[in-house]
């Protein structure tokens, strides 16, 4: 079969052959429709981030797949069944505490694996195994927006834990913040605005309009600020402070500036993950503001199985033509190369590896 | 009657002669018992921190005050019961959100007063009146300690906002570490050690043996931390990393350090109040390692009526001798200045205002 591979470095994905896998005692064969692209992809084909597997020289890319289900292979699923995968695997078939308890997006470095990102082959390949219980089962009106649901459970679980960071008080979540204007900020700007009905949303971005991440925003009824013309410590001045921000920059100086845009009360969460970079703070402001007005930072990545299923929902609740807007492209494997091209008019892309 | 007062600057708090209160219509007329003296206290009586009221030129100081019902004045209250106030109050009588439905702690600057801090008389007063709903109930039988009840409530709410930002996940609690000797660190110690339960508990200072502070912390069975041989950030090296910090140093370095003291998935709570200090810190790093490992920090300040109700239960459940060695001295009114000492045989000290 065919499958999109890179080898550490190269700077490039390349077309293989592989052989189709056969599954194991507890995985079902799926037989993939649509593979999402997205930074971490990027990361990793620059040779910035993830890792092959150990008996491998090279690594099948892929993390947002979506597929159907050719063989159950005995487990609970049902033949032609749309499934998503989730992407944290047990490493080398070792358990631990944290697959135990169904919560592997918990797990520390070198307890898990990553499928299409470090130590375990990806999901752009025309078949992939999994067990069972990492396939979360979609409708099927849903099958050509599946490889969303992967980057959107990782905003259910940023919004699970900011919202339980808050729940010893009475919370009310008016105005949110997203840092970023790429396709991950753009869909949790739709989940802030259209799911969870924020009254007034915000993204930061660095764009010259006319730009479509900027028609997305005000078509949401947010508002686009332009961090050229309003760094995030001015914007309480410039619009408001807010009781959520969203980060999904990466760029390590948001961190601290989150601190300046909260409302009282207010929290954080950091998706994003730079590279070391030593700045300077004014460390005592910003210690001394979190104690005085409550605030809250966390960090989060991945997410796990039971937050698929909430994206799942949250997929069928965003409008349509935001996702219409949002993906800008989908390529067969013949032209897969586009899928992986960057640009002003690129926001969110997939190879399409057979249809439904 | 008399009470401890303190002029902006002055350096010094003095006796004064005030007249006695008298209850307005649902507020209580309270004899005070004893009133702890604090790191807030010395802030203000610097002119650190803190503001008189409005209509005077010096604030009565005080804000961890035990007292006995000397007039319930049509409240529910009995005469004769012991209580502790709270410190918060309505700034001008103004209603707000905050107060309304009974979270005074997370209002923001300016929508409350801190009695004997910012725009308030405080309780160091032989006599002081109250709203009945400010007034916690505690038994008898700790009335020489109620003035512990405020700075724990402080812990109680740490520790509530620290678990419920947990709560998404299974979380473990077994090992935390307290940041600062002094007397809310080592009471926050005794509540991880002997009430949480916590397995492993280490506790930082920058004190020589012998020391009456390290005492506590090995009586606790805590491990004590000297940060000048093993800074934060080595102690996961030299240690553990640990699911819990607790900040209670001010020092605003501590807040950027307790990242790297963090197991994966760990929280650190701010309880420090800084100035503004400028330094360098690697924030990609800090950023990075917040995400990949689930991190979270939260500041905190204050406590509500729930939390000092909370903190009655923990006063009850702490080893007398920890209390006995952590007050290190009661003074009557005729020695007051000694209560407002520090050193190194100081812990934690209470002016006396009348016996039970």
């Amino acid at each position: 079969m065919q499958a999109i591979a890179v080898e550490p470095g190269a700077g490039e994905p390349t077309l293989v052959e592989r052989p189709r896998p056969e599954p194991a005692a507890g995985e079902a064969l799926v037989r993939t429709l649509r593979v999402g692209v997205d930074g971490t992809d990027h990361e990793v084909i620059a040779g910035h981030h993830g890792d092959v597997p150990d008996d491998d020289t090279q690594l099948v890319l892929g993390h947002e797949a979506v597929g159907v289900v050719e063989d159950p292979n005995g487990t609970d699923l049902e033949e032609g069944q749309i499934v998503v995968p989730t992407v944290r695997r047990r490493p080398n078939g070792r358990d631990n505490e944290y697959f135990e308890r169904g919560e592997p997006d918990m797990a520390p470095e070198g307890e898990y694996v990553e499928r299409g990102i470090v130590g375990a082959h990806g999901f752009m390949a025309e078949y992939f195994t999994s067990p069972a219980e990492y396939l979360v089962p979609i409708p099927e009106e849903f099958a050509h927006l599946g490889f969303l649901v992967e980057p959107i459970s990782i905003s259910e679980k940023a919004i699970e834990h900011a919202v339980a960071s808050r729940s010893a008080f009475d919370w009310d979540l008016e105005s949110a913040l997203v840092l970023g204007n790429g396709s991950l900020g753009l869909l949790t700007l739709g989940m802030f605005a259209d799911v969870l009905d924020v009254e007034r949303t915000y993204c930061l971005g660095r764009r010259d309009r006319p730009d479509p991440t900027i028609d997305i925003v005000e078509d949401l009824g947010a508002t686009y600020i332009d961090s050229r013309e309003t760094p995030v410590p001015e914007i309480p001045e410039v619009y408001e402070s807010v009781d959520f921000v969203y980060e999904a920059t990466g760029y390590a100086k948001h961190a601290f500036e989150t601190v300046d845009a909260l409302a009282p009360n207010g929290v954080g969460v950091l998706l994003g993950v730079p590279e070391p970079w030593e700045f300077e703070v004014d460390g005592g402001r910003l210690h001394r503001e979190m104690v005085l007005h409550n605030k809250a930072l966390l960090g989060t990545v991945n997410s796990h199985r039971g937050h698929f299923e909430s994206a799942v929902d949250t997929l069928s609740q965003l409008p349509t033509w935001l996702t219409d807007d949002l993906v800008t492209g989908v390529y067969g494997l013949e032209e897969f190369q586009r899928a992986f091209e960057t640009g002003d008019g690129v926001i969110k892309t997939a190879v399409e590896f057979s249809a439904l």
